[in-house]
């Protein structure tokens, strides 16, 4: 085909007759009106744009775990990254997706089956028929499945630099096709989270963040801490990450992406109030963001006398994680305050997980279990229409649930495959046992490289 | 909530009816006919994409500097990027916006006092008002304060490598919340230089990046150069760059975001002509990149006999700096040119600052202040609504303004907390000194790191 | 001007009546329906949007190159990456689209001269116009010269770290300039190849990928492989990559730019039907990448025991090539099929070539070459409007073509100015023999540096 293919005819253009031009032919419609053909385009564009911002989260995630680990770890963790987006993207169109949506009513999980994307042209004539959706299905899913991959991403931080590769892998397929399908159900199938509880979180404080942040700490329990970290006298030693300048280019990666993330959650983009809700949305995110590395960098001033540019880089995420329950109904103030708390908990948390020897590399936990949980507490703050024990019943089944089936499944994992490498192993550093190829095989190894 | 929620029922369509759906339900608005509406959802939508790539150029910016320092100031490069951006947030929320915005007549400057988001409900309600604003409030906010937080990203590569961290980050509050906002008050906040001499500036070429680079080049004066840098002798040593691999990508971060630099400064998007300006703009603006970098490509091969990569980026990024005055008016060839211009001034401006034994270290001042007064002189050669004069008055205005608070503000810096780091922790290294974080611990140190 | 100028009189809106808001004044313009209007915004924000996710793609390419050749060479890679790329910008304009798109008629090519930018005013105006193209010429401009600028950063990859700069850019302008928009031609431009043959690729994987592919293999024949890569007596030695880290960034940047590649490839936006297919496309887009990086994870696996990194990202990105010739018709399952094969395809093509002695460093000729081949003759599996034979002629032909005047442009620049450091520059590096800026002066210098 010709690649600058169509001309339009304007004379022939009248109110209830639409040309659609298609493949560089232009055919004549009868059926749609113009109207909802715009408003179909503007709600799967909102998917698709807001979409693959969130997408561009997963190699966010990727150059923040890469800067955070140990060099001789690097390859793996890339690994591990590039693998868990793509068997995302699979499992949730084998099972995850259905499992979530269809078929929920106010019960517990959906129908896993694939997810068939409808041809486009018969999704534009169904445009028509009363009760239609008004999007295009496969915008929906990928706007669902790049999330669902956001959840696997958490996890792979935490456990860093002592799993196996296939282990981990195996996880993120359970996880991506089973446990958060099943944890969205409840809520965003409609499920009985939703129905019964009025359960509120918006773009998934907790469906989302504190799920990956749970089935991160069950691994964390099962794994133990790297080699090193913990002394038996109860001190702690600093793992430095080997390079700071991913760990800001991640950071800034998913500050961007969080626009999609929250400002998609709205859903729709096909009227006024709704592309007004987005705008309110991408300023209460900044906010948020904002305040949380601002405060942590504040708070490792005055607490270590210097700034930690981990703290900055991780307030910065808590406060995008706490605001990510309800980014729409606060006023900018109280999203500098929801954002503002989340770099108060990345300064607690982080040394209360050291003192209960809980290793956690990247900091995944306080970011996004603990700011989830904050975040996702506060709504009824600001918005109305959530109850305080509604948030409190969503907040505890998910972290019951989530937690209870992570640690199943890696304890299954450790029993049988065993999910730990060698100690000599973790001392050569995975990329030389796992990967066989090095990151930086040219840059001279440091002292730290313990 | 239900995440998949919204159906629509194309029968209830009608001209002067509108199905707003948001939050899942739906329900029926009778006033605000859909045209409206959909020019609404334009407007906001660029202001929200062009203003992300805006925010991105905040990570091209850390990624530029984090290339183009020592490896032992890395860290602290990277977290003076993510505070300022940070600091810009919350500044221009609590007064730059409405100092720069609101009240401002054909006068100085506007309003300093806390903007306030709208309810998107009331926002969308209030289109069928006379005199309504066609696009969300939040959307515009957001894409001014991406402009603002870019003037501080420019002042930030300059005084690297021997700055000490809070006193930039305060210069950086009075920066993001007085200067900048006053500045653009004259302008595009419609006061005394717009009113009174017409002064022509798209987006930015004085009102952001000659400002950030006075800011620059006055701080650059007060603290005086690296060590090392200027021999007593006259002698000049080139101190490298630490990885050429990220200041690419920040090159390329930086090319990508003035799409939405320039393109969203037409402002609207809400009809034929709008949408054909920005594409326009975009055209333009590659074009002027590309020339900068191939003029700055075979001018370092004639002059040096070998290609500078630093020169190269510095000469995309000064062409696109030139065409940021004006990328709307200018025939394809005319923006080749005031880009090809661009690069030469990058190879000419260059060693003079280092005759002038002025260190700037990433090369901002050539790039932002010289390249945007070339930008602004050089509009009434394409825009007819421009003069020669008005552009003159409007580069020396800022200028003086913008010099002469700056180094006020770092003379009182200098006077009171002190803003240069010891010779010893210059010699550390800020990361040792200031941040306790070594950007890369693991990658041997070469010769090159006095 | 002020920055917020526009305020809109609903009351003033009437069917036919549309309110032009531009520069800040609005005017009333009677001409052109509303609706004519929304769906040229809708098509020009497809080329726009799409085009900067493409023009995102040549900083895929840098970093994904800068990862894979050693540290002594970087800065050479980094440069000739920018370079291309602004090169392509103006070779597309000075003769490349007149080339391609027109007057080509059922022929050969079009005409090779620069192209011109529509007034804004003048292009809206014109909307009324019987006939008329409804997007902006700009942005179909735009959307095509990045098109241009990737296959340009195909060739960049297979010949580094021997070839020298100049001859590499001079090919660069010819191949962008000349031997793409003629091929192009054929197609996209309605030539011969699409008249008599109906040849189908829908978004390139032969007129981009392929024309690329072949380009560099005429060049590494030409050129010879690197010094130590072959030994004599037929062992081959693995010269690693200097930063994985860059590798998977670099990835992702491409597998985040495929949406726009294969998405905007659509060319219309303004329809239901349109938008469907353009999420249609992302969703395949996106289980061909996923699947391409699961097949190399798991073969590399089984083959050699440990997962291998690049084999992995190659594979994700083979996935791309593959079902980029026609990525709306295919179900999800034959996406997923698809993209699998492009996994085989490296895992196959890698070790062949190195039997063949033929160098590529970084994958790009089973990635864009061997990929783009098995995507374009799968086509009509699939749709049914492209033919066996059409696309074996297609195939046949593009690749006789450029390898041939490849071939001859590359002997000629290598019997005039020659192509290739000596043995003494390549054993020093790139950097050093012609760029003169290290990539990463600091970092200490392994073993591997060969």
């Amino acid at each position: 085909m010709t690649r600058n293919p169509f001309r339009y005819f304007g004379a022939a253009l009248a109110a209830t007759t639409v040309l659609v031009v298609g493949s560089g032919v232009a055919m004549a419609e009868e059926a749609v009106p113009f109207d909802t053909q715009v408003r179909f385009i503007f709600n799967t564009l909102n998917f698709l744009l807001m979409g693959f911002l969130v997408m561009w989260m997963a190699a966010g995630f990727a150059m923040l775990e890469a800067g955070l680990v140990r060099s001789k770890n690097v390859s793996m963790q890339l690994t591990k990254n590039v693998a868990l987006y793509s068997i995302a993207g699979i499992m949730f169109w084998l099972i995850g997706y259905n499992l979530m949506y269809t078929g929920v009513g106010d019960g517990y999980f959906g129908t896993p089956m694939p997810v068939s994307i409808p041809d486009p042209a018969a999704e534009a004539k169904g445009l028509s028929a009363e009760g239609a959706t008004m999007y295009a299905a496969a915008s929906d899913w990928f706007f669902q499945m790049v999330f669902c991959a956001t959840t696997a991403s958490i996890v792979s931080g935490t456990l860093a630099e002592r799993i196996k590769l296939w282990p981990f892998l195996l996880f993120t397929v359970v996880l991506t096709g089973v446990i958060y399908p099943i944890v969205g159900s409840w809520e965003w199938g409609g499920g009985w989270l939703d129905k019964e509880y009025g359960f509120s979180d918006f773009a998934g404080s907790t469906l989302v963040h504190s799920t990956g942040g749970w089935a991160a700490l069950a691994g964390a329990l099962v794994l133990g801490p790297r080699l090193g970290k913990y002394g038996k006298d109860g001190s702690v030693h600093p793992i430095p990450g080997s390079n700071m300048a991913l760990a800001t280019l991640g950071t800034f990666i998913l500050w961007l992406g969080w626009f999609g993330f929250n400002g998609g959650s709205q859903l729709a983009m096909d009227s006024a109030e709704n592309v007004s809700a987005i705008a309110r949305i991408f300023v209460n995110t900044n906010a948020a963001a904002a305040a949380g590395a601002v405060t942590a960098l504040i708070l490792t001033q005055l607490v270590y006398r210097k700034v930690d540019i981990t703290m900055v880089l991780n307030g910065a995420l808590a406060g995008l994680v706490s605001i990510t329950a309800e980014p729409l109904a606060p006023s900018l103030p109280w999203a500098v305050f929801v954002g503002a708390i989340g770099g108060v908990i990345v300064m607690v948390v982080v040394p209360l997980l050291d003192k209960l020897k809980i290793d956690d590399v990247v900091g995944a936990i306080p970011v996004h279990l603990i700011a989830g949980i904050w975040g996702t507490m506060i709504v009824p703050a600001s918005n109305s229409g959530a109850s305080f024990l509604g948030q409190f019943v969503g907040v505890v089944a998910v972290g019951v649930f989530v937690f209870t089936v992570s640690l199943v499944i890696w304890f299954i994992l450790k029993a049988t495959i065993g999910i730990r490498v060698s100690e000599e192993e973790e001392i050569m550093g995975l990329d030389a046992a796992e990967i066989g190829v090095e990151a930086y095989p040219e840059f001279g190894k440091g002292s730290q490289a313990i």
